[in-house]
């Protein structure tokens, strides 16, 4: 595996949560495997007024209490630790933008390399714009010798507009090739397993259409709440938060027809025209197909939760989405007719992040009666936890006649490698600092899938409360999404094949 | 499940090994699992010269030490005993055969039940022709007010003439649905559940044709040699012994098409298509793609082990092949340019029998000398030692980039359930007891499979000894199958798929 060029990597939000728990540990992670640039630094910029030296210590302690490195692994915790600089640095401060240059080109003169800088932005969305063009006002968006790119973290815009608006002010400052827009969930192994097992094999791409699946469904189900992200949320809710990025990029890579090959360019391509095939749902459709939920009381792990309304920084009237359930079509010549599912949610019964494909049940029924419906031949790819693949099918029972049972073949993801799966920071830092785009979102994809959530964001404005449902925490869900989850999960299957559990929210006084 | 009808069983040849080792614990099996009619009796017939009590006890005896019953079982040892009777037969001795009939009725009269008789003729085919006449003279080929029903035992002729023949004659005596041609392949699980796999799915039908399918392989290996059988042997060889019924078979389960349901007549039909849809061998190709091999000394598991010609009742310059492998193919829509692959032997280094599905290679490379080759989408059926079914495919390579690794999926067909896998002999003897032929082989089916195999035969009496190789005792046959063998299970794969192994007999004087 080559290395990236030689850079400097300035993170924007240095003393944050995400550069604690997931930058760093990833850079780490690289460090361990000898993947980061020969000649290195990463600068951490925050409002924290404090020395490198004490930055080092605190982001150090953190490595060692949230990554948990081996004993030997530790004892190369130090030569990391000697990459890692500091500055305290106000965004708002359009001055501190030339105390950044000279940061910056005092590193390159040290290291003795071009003019590689890779900004990485994990701040929230309100200050983007001012960052963006302060750094275009201090020429730190260009590059005398070498590159810049810029990694942003969603949310992109709040709807298509503002999306539209980022986008062109994005592009009136760094290049669309420089700009890095990070989701998560592609860096992800089992994400990115979708494309070489459809593509790598025979045996799935003959069956992964129209003739012979019935359904697809793509679930992201988190057992925690919002925990302390209420004023984030509020303003997101799970159609922004999960729905038009992680979700809609899940079922781009499931549906995407084959690219000429994986560069970043062709495979983005194919993308877009999976967002871009979408059938638009009408209102009428909305109501029907497009369920929303909101959290109450209810127990999870054991332990008693509080509402979504009882969260801290929330409004208690709040009528902000906690799940979200919906079906709809792709409209090509691939999958026509096939309804797709998105599931997701906080406070579930369980976490977990799988897709399933349904295919459908045999034309001749030999068997009648036996396990013949489509959800008798599932295709499972579980993103999380225990990232596997499994596939249900018939057999024949054990004995006299020709009686089917129903089983499952599996094979778990980490039998794959000795080592732990690298985390998928891990896997997209290496990515930008190497100029691989491809696992990042260009913007017409973005445009393309915020043009499809929209109508929904718009509808459910104007409905306010009416028709959030409230679905008690610990629980599948509200009862529309179970009722749709069983039209194709089980309804043609006499053998259980989830156990779906709908706990209508209590009222007030019951126990 | 419903019990068969009250009857007769009459096993011709109740001394022998057979009676001894599968059929009379088959029918305890049933015994044990209730599935025995409610009035019956099983009726040994034997040259041997001993009381039906004495009878009792040497069976009794066997079944304790070739079926080692639990001790719950054996509890109802005493019980199933109850049921079994002993008459000193000699079957050349016409007389003897109206002291059968009385016998017969004597114990249907204690019993209780109608005319119902199943012969189960376990005898060497030398005697089939006097038996069956012997039967029709004495009447007891015809029932009075119930069944008459007839289970031979292999082999079924010896070519095409001598089949047709039997066919014939047999055809005089009983009409063809009283006739039970048993192959105990049949009645294994793994095989019946070859019929499920592909018929109560949706999944693997849509590839299980020319365009998806690059070739299958079938195979039986065993380790022993022929024990004590060598003057059966001699006149068999493999593919009488193997090849004719039990391979040709298991390979008519793969190839045929989907019956319109899965009474005995639809699925034998099916059968029959495959066996006329099979490209006849021309005197050329036979040359080029049937191999046989005779097995010389050798070593198995850790034991030196005596060449072919070394054993009883073996010529010293016999070639009697204990080693067959071919390619055929099937000229119908579905198989044309597909080939079949037989590989059997004696004397091999592991015993097994499976199917092999090799899948074609994806149409586009996308990964380019990963894995891309045919043999990296294989659909294994395991049929014995350790029923499995088995499917490798590529996955990502956890890391950076797009590399594929291959990995199997497998599913234990012991997990399917708590008790054992009944015994083969077990389902057919049941079978034949409820008068279901399903897994019996019909009259023209017969036909058509000596008809495909009767030219190799011939060419090889004409070739004598030319063209036989000599393989170790302990390797994976002769040379020739090795390479052929290697042509699609491993060309196109960079990655070892199964280790070949092939070992030259040694000449005389090395060591």
């Amino acid at each position: 595996m080559e290395k990236p060029e030689n850079q400097i990597l300035v993170i924007f939000g240095a003393s944050g949560d995400l550069t604690k728990r997931k930058l760093l540990p990833s850079l780490f992670g690289l460090h361990l495997r000898g993947l980061l640039p020969d000649k290195f630094r990463i600068l951490g910029a925050a409002r924290t007024e404090m020395s490198a030296e004490e930055y080092r210590k605190l982001r150090r302690d953190d490595i060692v209490r949230y990554d948990k490195p081996s004993e030997e692994d530790a004892k190369r915790l130090d030569s990391f630790m000697e990459l890692v600089d500091y500055i305290h640095f106000n965004t708002d401060d359009s001055k501190q933008y030339k105390t950044l240059a000279d940061k910056i080109k005092q590193l390159q003169d040290e290291c003795g390399i071009d003019d590689n800088v890779l900004f990485y932005l994990s701040m929230p969305p309100g200050i983007f714009d001012y960052v963006t063009e302060s750094l275009k006002e201090s020429g730190l968006n260009k590059s005398k010798n070498g590159f810049r790119r810029i990694v942003i973290e969603k949310p992109f815009g709040t709807d298509l507009e503002s999306a539209k608006k980022l986008s062109r002010e994005l592009g009136s400052i760094f290049r669309e090739n420089e700009i890095y827009r990070i989701d998560h969930y592609l860096g992800k192994e089992t994400v990115q397993n979708i494309l070489v097992l459809r593509f790598a094999n025979g045996i799935f791409e003959p069956l992964w259409n129209r003739n012979y699946i019935d359904s697809i469904e793509i679930c992201a189900y988190e057992t925690l709440g919002i925990e302390n992200r209420g004023a984030y949320y509020e303003s997101s809710g799970a159609l922004r938060d999960m729905v038009q990025n992680h979700l809609m990029h899940l079922m781009a890579f499931i549906a995407m027809e084959c690219p000429p090959n994986f560069d970043a360019e062709s495979l983005r391509n194919e993308i877009v025209k999976v967002f871009k095939s979408l059938k638009p749902l009408s209102s009428d459709e909305i109501k029907k197909h497009v369920f929303r939920g909101q959290y109450g009381e209810g127990v999870v792990d054991g332990q008693k939760v509080a509402a979504y309304v009882g969260e801290k920084n929330v409004a208690p009237d709040s009528h902000t989405e906690t799940f979200v359930a919906m079906k709809f079509f792709i409209d090509n010549w691939r999958w026509n007719g096939v309804p797709f599912y998105f599931y997701t949610g906080k406070r579930m019964a369980e976490k977990k992040s799988e897709v399933t494909i349904n295919f459908k049940t045999p034309p001749q029924r030999l068997f009648p009666g036996m396990c013949d419906g489509p959800s008798c031949n599932k295709l499972t790819l579980r993103i999380q936890p225990d990232e596997s693949i499994a596939l249900k099918f018939g057999m024949k029972t054990p004995g006299a006649g020709f009686d089917v049972t129903q089983v499952a073949m599996d094979f778990k993801y980490s039998s794959l490698s000795e080592v732990r799966l690298p985390d998928a920071y891990e896997r997209l830092l290496l990515d930008a600092m190497s100029g691989d785009s491809t696992l990042y979102a260009r913007s017409d994809a973005l445009e393309a899938s915020w043009k499809f959530v929209t109508p929904i964001m718009e509808r459910w404005k104007k409905d306010g409360k009416k028709g959030l449902q409230i679905y008690a925490a610990g629980s599948q869900g509200t009862k529309e999404a179970v009722d749709m989850m069983m039209e194709h999960s089980a309804a043609f299957c006499p053998l259980p094949v989830r156990t779906l559990r709908y706990m209508p929210e209590k009222k007030e006084g019951e126990k």
